[in-house]
């Protein structure tokens, strides 16, 4: 092994270690942290992340890329030499490439952006979070001019979360997407048909959510002697080391679905992180592969597995155990209550159909805006005009509308994609699991579903970084990315409940 | 300001920074961290305590220290220029003049003495932790040559946990204590009187344990905007910043004491961190003042407040709201159970008076190591006759006698004494609040705390580093410390109990 190699990893490492101290500060303010505790907690987080900016950044860094790029560590680029060197030095290129002023004005105008953004919001004012928007989206053109790109600038965003992804492929899958949903989404509205959704606004006490859904976490592959399930605001799932993994949920009383399938999410989130290589942690092939890999895993649980009929086949008894309000609904009307399609304002809040189209919209904006194809100032006609032609609704305030997600204020620009590629990804990977395990409907109605985490670990968890999510998706389903797995997904799910 | 003086304030507050950081990866090590997860956390601490040794040992420390000291800075002892550049000093020399080699031999001998304690006391085998322990004591001396010290080298390691203060006086605080002490027992003894104690081993529901204990700590003046309590297998208190202060408890379904005069304690050691002045975090002036006079806080709310007749005259009534158990029960009743003194093998069990006298062995047979008057071969046989002698008692094997307690393997010689300080401390500041407020037990009846919060508040508290503990019980109570008022209060609460 040569030395510059050795000292690539170790450096990665060190890197990565400080990356799960930060990840703990992050969690810890987000979940235990006492009210008054967070100003000082931004000071340790900064002083963090200072501290791992420095590593990153460290010329030697260069030095040891340029002793090992093109030598037989990087012979076969899915070795785990090679990855672990491309990985390298794609982050230091990264961080190396911004100018420091660059780097100091975003940290600023994302900062203030997001403050600006929660009084406009509060306020329903859009001309108050409009300045913000502007220098943000500034930036981040800035930032793609500075990165560089081959054929469009939007490329060079999206590769902070989708690494090696074009905007020209995201763009076929989600144009393709979106003809095929809205007729689709039309054929329901015009059926009449609707369940009565009260069923899952009734009253299911905290407690029995919470060993309810760690339950069915635990039962699809979530390792809780590796991890934990705790209580947050807004949910998410972090990992503060190998053998450390955090998933969080929030829960209402009066709604069974945000805890519950909020919690399949996030455990399909863990159970990817728990799947890493834990022996090339902070390094290229043990880390997740992208952002919409990411999302695939989650969504699979949450959507192709927990909405499934033959998962609820499995669990329904044992949720009528322990909900009340439960006892009198029938199977039925439970599956079609949880699997209701309508449109709806609020992103967080859609359903597996309708989310989709959320998506697109924010896909189409922001590509739009970063090509300065419209301004900032155009946004919200935009908006609301795009919500009228896709979903048939529009908002009655900016506020549950172009102002709803935080997104955009914290300079995530690329980022929304990733969410409606998850859901493609899911899809196709599933159909394949499906064929490769011989059905998976037999093993959910009999409680098994550790077959599938197995097959996710080995065939996606696994591959880290070490192939491109183009790549493991023709290597996994012989195919490139494609909709069509997700509209037979969805077609196959709604047209019995909906008769159409 | 001196700029070398603001450098030295810049890089203190920076370790405090560091520190804070390492608290909470202890604090959620102990409370929250997954199984698996420990030995990641192991390397994410000891990262952290390198980066800390790293800018305690910086020789810049060194520098400024030569320009400020002997300054106008350092001209009012008690002003908090010279506390700053004082407690600076100390640690520059606590850090520098220890050869690396001897810090890296005590780091390997205390893990390694640990694990052998473990084990060893899980075999009730002393023969194999002898070794070890020799080892950490004769590093210990090593230690405490390298420091330096004027009249004994017990000296040198006692400043670690009780900066300032001497062998000599500790001496002689404790053996007046045990003098009284021994005959009090006795005569307790010889009372033939004994509480019903098995009120307290009743079922106490955990939540309700909990809620209660949390209620009690907050009247008390715990801020949990500022804090928390969670649930550990070993209770502490740690601060994780200026606005994060969190203890610890267990509960035991079975046994009342265990959780609420624990809840007590930790909240005292809370109050106290709470109340160190905030702008001088990371400083001399808002830095604790010993390990005794910490104690002496956690001691105060747990027992002359937590055990008094007028603290249950205000809670019992609510008590017995909470817990079934207490129904039947008279306050007389519960009152002498929660206040029974017996002589007891383990020292975490003990009561508010034989806990002293467990104390003092260790302080006594400590000493004589240290000094050579005896070898750790000989500890069984000392320890077995010293808590025949003082408690009329033998432990029937070493895992309950010598072997109990973990301290000695881990290097903490010279910490015991700081418990039985704390005793004293909160006994001698105790009746002089009382004097101050003009008579705790009626506030206390009227279920007010604050009162005694503020001033310990103003009068310990914020005191910070900027006197010794010797000066501050001098100027606290005008005259120096004494064993009479604990002395006092032990008898004055035991003797109509017991009828002695």
């Amino acid at each position: 092994m040569s030395d510059a190699f050795e000292k690539l990893c170790d450096h990665s490492r060190e890197i990565a270690l400080l990356n799960s101290i930060e990840s703990l500060l992050d969690w810890d303010a987000r979940c235990k942290l006492p009210e008054q505790g967070s100003a000082y907690r931004t000071e340790q987080q900064a002083y963090v992340a200072r501290l791992v900016h420095q590593k990153q950044t460290d010329p030697r860094i260069g030095d040891w890329l340029a002793d090992v790029q093109g030598t037989d560590l990087t012979a076969d680029p899915q070795s785990d030499s090679a990855t672990i060197i491309r990985e390298a030095q794609r982050n230091y290129d990264k961080q190396t490439k911004l100018p420091a002023e660059l780097v100091e004005a975003l940290t600023r105008a994302t900062n203030d952006g997001q403050h600006a953004w929660v009084e406009a919001r509060r306020e329903n004012d859009f001309s108050k979070f409009l300045p913000y928007l502007e220098n943000v989206y500034r930036l981040k053109r800035e930032q793609a001019d500075a990165i560089g790109y081959e054929s469009c600038r939007y490329d060079a965003l999206l590769d902070d979360y989708e690494p090696g992804e074009k905007t020209s492929t995201v763009r076929a899958a989600l144009e393709a997407l979106r003809t095929d949903l809205v007729p689709l989404l039309e054929l329901i509205q015009a059926s009449g048909k609707s369940p009565d959704r009260s069923i899952l606004t009734r009253e299911y006490p905290v407690s029995a959510q919470e060993s309810f859904g760690s339950q069915a976490a635990k039962a699809i592959g979530f390792e809780f002697d590796r991890g934990r399930l705790d209580v947050t605001h807004h949910p998410f799932c972090t990992e503060a080391g190998p053998d450390d993994c955090r998933i969080t949920t929030r829960y209402d009383l009066n709604f069974f679905n945000m805890a519950f399938f909020g919690i399949l999410h996030e455990a399909g989130h863990g159970i990817y992180d728990q799947g890493l290589r834990k022996s090339q942690y902070g390094l290229g092939p043990g880390h997740y592969l992208s952002l919409g890999i990411h999302e695939s895993q989650s969504r699979m649980w949450e959507n192709q597995v927990g909405r499934s009929r033959p998962f609820w086949d499995h669990w329904y008894g044992a949720a009528q155990q322990q909900f009340n309000s439960l006892q009198d609904v029938a199977l039925d009307d439970f599956y079609f209550a949880i699997n209701h399609v309508e449109p709806s304002l609020i992103r967080v809040e859609a359903d597996e159909l309708t989310y989709n189209l959320h998506i697109i919209i924010r896909f189409e904006l922001e590509q739009a805006l970063i090509d300065e194809q419209i301004t900032p100032a155009d946004l919200p006609e935009a908006w609301n005009s795009k919500y009228q032609q896709y979903l048939g609704i529009q908002p009655p305030t900016d506020a549950d509308g172009v102002m709803q997600d935080v997104h955009w204020s914290a300079g995530l620009v690329g980022y929304f994609p990733t969410y409606s590629l998850g859901n493609l990804y899911a899809a196709q990977f599933y159909q394949q699991a499906d064929k490769d395990l011989g059905g998976l409907d037999e093993l959910f109605r009999r409680g098994e579903f550790l077959e599938l985490k197995r097959w996710a670990g080995e065939n996606i968890h696994q591959r880290g970084r070490n192939v491109t999510p183009a790549e493991l998706v023709q290597e996994v389903t012989g195919e490139p990315l494609t909709h069509t797995y997700l509209i037979d997904h969805l077609q196959s799910k709604l047209s019995p409940l909906y008769g159409i």
